[in-house]
């Protein structure tokens, strides 16, 4: 019953489909920033209102803890997954750290915030994460978000928005919804245009990979008449995409 | 920043609360069924307006797959824990099963239907369940609905609501946000009588259990002053609850 046919990424999905399509690897990160993912511009239920304005400055912890949760992000680039990382802290240590894993593990569960919620529940020895934060390039997903109230996290940093899954004000606010009984604190925009940088910089390689990719099987098609079956058929797949691309590229 | 000083259970939490500030120990299941668990009288923001409503009567499959989460429910009361179960089905086969072991795991993530996702990504190998039903004894939380959304799981069949929790069409419709990527159909009320019996009977009995350790408790510090003090501390401990229900109680 999926509205698109082409799928969507974990967390960034959305994000890397509309960058796509407003064409802003063609402008600058900062228009990107003020406008395709400020939660505010996207939200159309007033669900956003709680939601902490983008202050004029960070604390250094939360400039510090940000830059952390990147290296995770960077992490999942190294591995061909859309780069998304996460940590948590805990009396001012990070006692938990996650990235997302999703289409190498297989997993719907290997979003970087629900690594992150599992080995902190380990380390504190508790589902209950009160005294918490947890620090997100990008905004939570539906599950994410759910995740984090229902372990009680107290504050959530995150990066930047995600204007077609973001739960945390864009499209819904489960971390501040009045209605359950645990309500996080928000904030936005810590290093945000690191955060949104490294999603365009891995979904600007993709496109320009599977160009290139579709560019090659177009010649060698034409070549068809040309060739014998079999030598055809070796150099199409020898142009295939590596299996975690597939993936990727699937979604 | 919790509302309720109390805390909740995992899925099932605001379905003990609400039974028991209701008095629903002292009127029929039926009363049950058709009032405080019924979303449509739940939901303010009119989410629940495309859950299907109760069927007349449901089909052998059905009811055959939540017979086998109920089952799943009776392995969390064995354990102390709140007693919800749940499986997913594919090809018409059983392909994961789960059931709530937060306060045994000491995890977020140990609710029925996340441990129920976790096994069948392993089974079919793919972080998609397209193709999947899941069955629930009780409407999965945020965290749940979210992760069913993300693993695009096509149906979810639901045994009873869960008016302080419930995301499934009560307190909002994460299963059905026409602004998501995914959709899944729901279908509510399959063996509700039977999926709200067995939460109101182990809340019940928690609650029994915890008037008479009450109660044995104030016995005991009325006694205080004529008996040694090693002798109170021994006969005050031997009255504490187990670890698991002390968990339980303390949510």
């Amino acid at each position: 019953m999926d509205k698109d046919s082409t799928g969507s990424m974990p967390c960034p999905a959305p994000f890397a489909v509309d960058s796509a399509a407003a064409g802003l690897s063609a402008v600058g990160s900062a228009a990107v920033d003020t406008a395709a993912t400020d939660p505010s511009t996207a939200d159309p239920s007033g669900a956003s209102a709680n939601i902490s304005k983008e202050a004029p400055s960070f604390s250094p912890e939360d400039l510090k803890y940000m830059k952390a949760a990147l290296k995770q992000a960077e992490k999942a680039i190294a591995i061909g997954e859309v780069p998304i990382g996460a940590v948590i802290v805990y009396d001012g240590k990070i006692i938990a750290r996650g990235y997302n894993r999703r289409n190498t593990d297989k997993t719907t569960l290997a979003h970087a915030e629900i690594a992150c919620i599992r080995k902190a529940c380990k380390k504190i020895g508790d589902w209950r994460l009160e005294g918490c934060t947890l620090y997100c390039t990008l905004e939570p997903c539906q599950m994410c978000a759910g995740a984090i109230i229902q372990s009680r996290i107290d504050r959530v940093v995150i990066g930047t928005t995600s204007p077609k899954s973001g739960c945390g004000g864009t499209l819904l606010n489960i971390l501040q919804n009045p209605d359950f009984n645990h309500q996080a604190d928000v904030l936005y925009g810590v290093l945000r245009e690191e955060c949104t940088e490294i999603l365009q910089r891995f979904f600007k390689d993709l496109r320009r990979r599977n160009k290139e990719r579709k560019k090659m099987l177009r010649l060698q098609q034409a070549q068809i008449s040309e060739h014998p079956v079999q030598i055809q058929q070796a150099q199409l797949s020898s142009q295939q995409p590596a299996p975690h691309e597939q993936e990727v590229i699937r979604q």
